[in-house]
């Protein structure tokens, strides 16, 4: 027979049994924690027509698109999971309560150049909390929490959420007469981290034809120590400056309410996030120790969610992580936690005499017990069958010879330090049940300093 | 602004809210089912080259999938997770140990002409027991003991397993002297259900050319009431059936010793499934009260799982359950439990008094002990704030007016019984969970007869 080299594409990520084990915790502390805040998961088709997707219109985009025509149906795979809840919205709108808000956890597609850690199919996980008309601004404090407790549950520790507010940066541009130019210095600003402080002056200066005096005051407020003292500098000078203060002010002051220890955020006037989208609140995650990652968790506050399909101020509150990338550069660290369980069972059980039936019986009690059981049956030698359990770190090995069976007992060997124990069938679930739990606080993610 | 018009497109399920989450409780029970018994998720991406999802070919396949080009590559979306798997144990052959247990959720794509019921895009939801050259009998009484399984945790009781081995059809036919004919026949037997005893009977005649009288024999058998005694009255002539008969009775047997009550399950010697894949114990599900579904778990034992990619022989077992449309069919018949929880949250904090701050610290204490928590900031008449914890279903509203902080309470309302309390924040919690707790048991289907 001719066989096909079997392959996977390029930029889509395929793990093996383990690390596919450790990605799904991930995804089930994230759906968990979303959950915990009064979110409903919605799960929209992956394939929507073109005209809908691409209703913003827009350059990059359009070209990483995966774009075809099935008969006579233009139709694109989604690329981001805000166009589909926009849609969502617009479409169901009489149908929904509002403030709405809806967790989603997807696949997305964009056709990038492949590289190393750059993904074609990639999971998002998105929240949002979307108003009909007005939406209060204690929700822009709610959602960095979220974000501190789904880090911290997926073991996180060394990560800080940076908050700005687009109106404060908006009102300052003003107010040194440089409204005309504010998206250009926004984008500029943006890059900061990345290109450095004398960079983003050059492209103030001599893209955006700022006043070389003005640059260097753009420079020192976004980099001032003293946040509540250049708060106060510039205060009444500009309204939407003041209302932007104020705003920032509000949602510092409901994050420490809402649970976020000190050390886990801070007010930073450098974040401007590129896009024009974000109008209020605007939020980056970085990890302490690696600044180079960039932004592992980003967002803000937005005034139209869904314009383009209908005629109605939707604002709205979201963020999104990134979790394919995520996953990647938390393995590229080595911060995936080996001690965090990863065998696809609790117990192997091993019948060793001529009849299987003693050892079926079994794997239904200790699965009527909420154990994951798995039976090898397969004829081979005792060292084979021990060693898949190695293999697959199952932590406990449950023989049933001819002995056992006639005693009504079972053989429990704990895998790890290779002790075993005759024990009636509920004793041995305790043993396992316990030493479940005892492994249940390991976290998928572990960062090593 | 010229608007478009928001649209899904046809043979796309996107659910609303409720419905929604009835939806992932489904979900959520298939993985934890699948994981009881010692299955290791898989996560396969949607798009693969079309050389290797149509490397076995096919007809009706190739037609409906979903194919186009981006730049130089040819990708198709896929249509079953079979294929996936089998290129995924192909390619991973040196890494996995077999038995290879694996249970993969996902969606699929078929460009099918629409129709009620008929989906594009929807979830299969398998497990599949892939052995490395060989695989013990006793894998094929487990996998209908997950079947079962899963079924009762979805809450449905009204249905049967059907079983039979495609060794005893096909030495049946041998000895009757039909072997050429043997896949026709089984085509034609496969459709007894639907076109009746009358139908199968001229097709074996007319299209066939059976005798007569043989095919009156086939369908005698077929239909015998007395399995066993069927099974005795050919015994001894051919080799096939034999093992076929054999391999039948230890499945039953084992399927007892794996905890499916007998009136889950019958062997039934008219189910041969279509295709030529199978090649051993085939199995079908039929709900009780409504067979004019079909089959809604079906599933069987092969013997080349990976041909087309890979020189090994690599026998299995698995089923698929098709979940969109049984979802689907189950919402049609009206049983959905209306009595399952479907709330985004497990209680609603309403801010009365001007500073909201109490109520974020109350939400925080409350999802600190595992409460779904929401809280509703809107600056709304208490009308609005109630009324959207009833459409939602939320079953607690928390108050919290300056009376209440001022007493360091809370006033718990009972949205059901309308009653209210005033409580600690502790009380309130424990209050909230019990009820939880309760509400947990509640299955997310309910037949009615």
């Amino acid at each position: 027979m001719e066989r096909i080299k079997p392959r996977t594409l390029s930029g889509f990520m395929e793990l093996l049994p383990q690390p596919q084990m450790q990605f799904e915790q991930v995804l089930e502390i994230l759906r968990r924690t979303y959950a915990l805040y009064g979110f409903t998961p919605l799960d929209t088709p992956l394939l929507e027509s073109s005209e809908i997707l691409l209703a913003k219109g827009g350059g990059e985009t359009e070209k990483q698109i995966y774009r075809f025509s099935k008969g006579d149906s233009d139709l694109s795979l989604r690329f981001d999971l805000t166009v589909p809840l926009a849609k969502y919205v617009a479409m169901h709108y009489g149908e929904l309560s509002f403030p709405f808000r809806r967790y989603q956890i997807g696949k997305v597609y964009r056709g990038e150049r492949a590289q190393r850690g750059r993904f074609r199919e990639f999971y998002q996980a998105d929240i949002d909390i979307i108003g009909d008309g007005t939406l209060d601004i204690s929700n822009e404090a709610e959602i960095p929490s979220i974000i501190y407790r789904a880090f911290t549950e997926l073991g996180l520790d060394r990560f800080k959420i940076r908050v700005n507010n687009r109106k404060l940066l908006n009102g300052f541009f003003e107010l040194l007469g440089l409204k005309d130019v504010s998206a250009g210095i926004m984008r500029a600003i943006d890059k900061l981290d990345k290109i450095g402080p004398q960079k983003v002056r050059e492209i103030l200066v001599e893209d955006e034809g700022v006043a070389a005096q003005l640059a260097d005051e753009i420079l020192a407020f976004i980099s001032s120590t003293d946040k509540l003292g250049a708060l106060e500098n510039y205060a009444g000078k500009n309204e939407l400056f003041d209302e932007g203060a104020q705003q920032l002010r509000t949602v510092a002051s409901y994050m420490t309410e809402y649970g976020i220890p000190e050390d886990y955020f801070e007010i930073d006037f450098t974040i401007a996030r590129g896009l024009d989208y974000y109008t209020g609140t605007v939020y980056e995650t970085i990890m302490l120790d690696h600044p180079e990652i960039g932004s592992i968790c980003s967002g803000g506050r937005y005034d139209h969610l869904a314009e383009y399909y209908i005629d109605k101020p939707l604002p709205g509150v979201g963020i999104s992580i990134g979790v394919t990338r995520l996953f990647y550069v938390l393995g590229e660290q080595g911060y995936l936690n080996a001690q965090a369980p990863t065998a696809p069972a609790d117990v192997l059980v091993l019948p060793m005499a001529a009849d299987g039936r003693a050892a079926a019986q079994l794997a239904t009690y200790l699965r009527s017990r909420g154990i994951r059981t798995q039976v090898y049956s397969e004829q081979k030698k005792f060292k084979a069958k021990m060693s898949y359990a190695d293999k697959l770190s199952i932590p406990f090995a449950a023989i049933l010879g001819e002995d056992e069976i006639s005693a009504h007992r079972v053989s429990l060997k704990d895998m790890a330090s290779g002790q075993q124990q005759l024990l009636t069938q509920e004793e041995a679930a305790d043993v396992i049940l316990s030493a479940v739990a005892e492994k249940s606080s390991e976290k998928p993610i572990k960062e090593t300093k």
